[in-house]
């Protein structure tokens, strides 16, 4: 037994049985243990505001295989081969000897287990803001399968109604999306001024707040909590600016990583432990992944070690670790910054870089705001949403893409992940051969026609301005909207303007005498193709200071307005 | 007036309008005619089996925009500004002259039409096949909006119930399921011994057939229609082994381009009109797009030129040929035979090369099948299907995908296109990025766990066995079939044999003495996993002659088993 390889994991839970379990295919010989500080092993953490939202009833279901096993230490010692000490924690990492001091959690009692390689998959937590009120009753963080249940069975059990989520990220936008679903009152506080910030730039996600504001979820934007307040249990939340009243609070302002183990082991660490492409940490012998580590942006783009926890990753991680343990070395390329969440019929994400990013790492890049329908509009489940594109003016590679609403954006973020991985250009992207039926999309892909605006922008071809621009625009400077669409659609809703002039596209090339020369004229229709076309006929007729409002009034993220309203 | 660009397109569906409309806003001078045989332009043809189905109930619906309008000549003159001739036919093209002879077909009159850039968009026709009875009535082709009118109308009519519909292409599927959706019988004849020949490999053409059958589609395969026969209207489909009554006959078994101008015109053809990256013909000054031309494979690893005519690449052609025209040229770099068709509650599809295309060109490529849910099994909607995969050898290219099922194929596709067009390693479609949230995916796609099994397979990791062989080793040779599943699953459903052992995978460790060394093993779970997992504890345990099904019982392409059948 002493020849074999010894193989050490820290943390029970995604990148660590993912390891562990590729690592026992590749070398039946190596003797595998698993470490978990906590009972449960292997869980969905993703899955959690599910089980809020009712979707499922067993939260046992997070520790299922899909064929309804449960993943128990017994499970992994009898199907996959290696040894899970749950209830066990380790406390210190002693380098020199290659072995680990765990604690016996259920007993007190230490020992001290040896490794050849060991890796660290002990993952993050949820960052606890210095404000007073945490300890109090009826404060959940979102992390665990025993904050769920209990989440649950306490909001049946004090029949709690109103809510309080405190951070609007994914985990908030789902858990609003699950208690708004089961009739409670949701008010959801975020100290940045838009929802998802450090994820969505800020047009997108103004236009999905109108859409959350639409579900009854009350957003207290731009607003610091300060404290929680109540008498045992949780009664209120106080921010800089007024009190919200509150039966219970859910915190979920971000994750940090567990490196303390780490750290105090001498490994090197900067947001989380730093490791290199096959997931070595600055000892070779220590592997470490999930969401105890920093990643590294693809290509080089991106200088800082970046801070991601998903689940995603983490199983990357493993893998990349059982294959360079195992002498088949595949390196990992680094992240793109992918994420996605459902958050009532919207799809929200990004992939690449948002355009914030790329003007803090100093990129000459352009964009564009798209919008129209996913698949044709005579096909039944026929959805509007908006993507938006950054892409480079030096090389025109596809820098980020963004998408919002109830159009079928996960599939075009994928698809972006991917140009954007092998370092496409608009060209490349609007040149790739997707598949085609009227049930999955139209002749000419909304991401390829995004990609075809960009170019038209790069190109000179297309004046678009972002909404925001556009906006500030209108609040601020003297600029008429021009209406191109047909009478009835302009009869329905519109853009609120103090100078607005419809006048249908089939109309305009008669009528470019009723335009001023020396005004701005930002022209705009449903999703504006046919702003496009207006400012094209525009320029021709010799005028120039006209830009169409990219996304219409489909992807507009401020009120419209409507007949009577 | 003389001195603006002349440019004459012949065509008024897909690519023509496409190309007009592009250049129009490239050059707004330019002075465009676009000439259109019938009387509709600008319809999307790929609707017409959703008329047909009844998802939406005016078949002019295909010819607006997404805002209502209907494209008519009117239409293009006052949005887009070129002008539209209908009922106007190009007989000859006289190309020394650089002009069209174009006949008015309402009275008759000829006239020569000059240009300096010609565009030919001429389409394509359907394949009528040399057999009698193809023009007695009842009998449709379904490539025009007149066809679905006067389909519909004349089975409301005539109270039309029984359906023959011969081919079994993308049109073919699609219009069984919209008979069937409309309470009619359906039988579907195809010369080749599986549906969709020429797009899906056998395995998943048959793995998609047990569903068609399933939703009561009667397939006769491996039939040739040698006659319809009737007295006046369609009464019967005789194929070389039937005869199967008929109220009505729907034909759909391919598509010819309509070249004969260009043949005529001295202009190169093979498969259609051959053109370049530019779609120019072999006439610099003629350029063609859509249905009429032939197409190349990326990356040329097809070199014959091939006929595939979809709405996508029209779309594309006419898009290049304006930029190229306009002198601000894109090069398209050619398809990769994407393909995706719903029928029924499936998704089928491809891109790339198949298995079959594979074996053709002499490519040393490695393969496997794949299935499993599309998004995590606690989720609603979670739902199978499978994915078939090709890499070459070599260096380990993506070669090409094909999905079916009710999972989300679709998304994985056109993810799969994009890594084939960027000609990506299996490595690589594993580290991409892709967007992770419950709702859309597991925390490793399965694309990238595909991926992950071939590169397992190229490693000479797992030995799969694809299900066909594994037929046809159970049919004809000595082996034996071993489930691992839990007892309760295989219970339920399993794939029948002779020889069949139950061991789950919990206790195959400690039973390994049971199964022999010297006969073939075939290991199977619900998707093979499992099947993987014993396969190698099997070979730890020195037993080599061992492969596991690929795809499990979820794909498993012939009928399974179940308790009292």
């Amino acid at each position: 037994m002493s020849g074999n390889l010894r193989v050490l994991i820290i943390g029970g839970v995604a990148c660590g049985p993912k390891a562990a379990a590729r690592l026992k295919r590749l070398m039946p010989e190596a003797e595998i243990t698993m470490l978990e500080k906590g009972a449960m092993v292997s869980y969905g953490a993703c899955g959690l505001p599910y089980y809020v939202e009712g979707t499922f009833s067993n939260i046992n279901a997070l520790t299922h295989t899909p064929a309804g096993v449960s993943r128990t230490p017994e499970f992994f010692r009898t199907w996959k081969g290696f040894q899970t000490l749950t209830g066990t924690e380790a406390i210190a990492i002693n380098r020199h000897d290659k072995q680990v001091r765990v604690r016996d959690l259920k007993n007190g009692g230490e020992e001290d287990l040896p490794y050849d390689k060991l890796v660290l998959a002990t993952g993050g937590s949820p960052f606890k803001p210095p404000i007073p009120g945490l300890d109090l009753a009826n404060v959940w963080f979102m992390t665990h399968p025993d904050d769920a249940a209990s989440l649950v069975a306490e909001i049946e059990r004090q029949e709690l109604k109103k809510a309080v989520l405190v951070g609007a990220g994914f985990i908030g936008l789902e858990v609003a999306e699950a208690l708004i679903n089961r009739g409670l009152e949701v008010t959801m506080v975020e100290m940045a001024d838009h929802i998802m910030p450090g994820i969505l730039d800020e047009d997108i996600a103004r236009f999905a707040q109108i859409h959350m504001e639409d579900n009854d979820v009350e957003l207290v934007l731009g607003e610091t909590v300060t404290a929680l307040e109540g008498e045992g249990r949780v009664q209120r939340v106080v921010t800089g600016k007024r009190k919200i009243e509150a039966d219970f609070v859910i915190v979920g302002v971000g994750t940090r990583p567990n490196d303390v183990l780490a750290r105090e082991a001498g490994l090197r660490c900067e947001k989380g432990i730093v490791v290199n492409e096959f997931c070595q940490t600055s000892d070779p012998d220590i592997y470490a992944g999930g969401d105890c580590v920093s990643n590294a942006y693809i290509h080089r783009q991106v200088g800082d070690p970046l801070y991601v926890p998903l689940g995603s990753t983490a199983n990357k991680h493993g893998r990349v670790i059982a294959n360079h343990i195992a002498g088949k070395p595949t390196p990992f390329s680094g992240i793109t910054c992918s994420s996605v969440v459902r958050v009532f019929d919207y799809t929200l994400g990004r992939t690449g870089l948002s355009e914030r990013m790329a003007q803090l790492l100093g990129i000459d890049y352009e964009v564009t705001t798209w919008s129209g329908q996913d698949i044709p509009h005579y096909m039944t489940g026929s959805r509007l949403f908006a993507i938006k594109m950054i892409a480079s003016r030096r090389d025109r590679k596809v820098l980020g893409v963004q998408v919002a609403g109830m159009g079928n954006g996960a599939k075009r973020l994928d698809v972006a992940a991917s140009v954007i991985y092998f370092g496409g250009t608009l060209d490349e992207l609007a040149d790739i051969d997707f598949g085609y039926a009227p049930p999955f999309g139209p002749p000419i892909d909304p991401l390829a026609v995004c990609a075809h605006v960009l170019t038209n922008k790069l190109d000179g071809l297309a004046a678009g301005i972002p909404p925001l621009e556009a906006k500030r625009l209108m609040d601020t400077g003297d600029c008429l909207l021009l209406d191109v669409r047909i009478p009835d659609e302009a009869k329905m809703e519109w853009i609120p303007h103090t100078d607005m002039l419809h006048i249908p596209l089939s109309e305009l090339r008669e009528r470019v005498a009723e335009l001023p020369q020396d005004r701005d004229i930002l022209t705009y229709c449903k999703v504006s193709m046919r702003g496009y076309e207006a400012q094209r006929i525009l320029n021709a007729a010799g005028i120039d200071r006209v830009r169409f409002i990219e996304g219409g009034v489909a992807a507009w993220p401020f009120e419209t307005a409507m007949p009577g309203i």
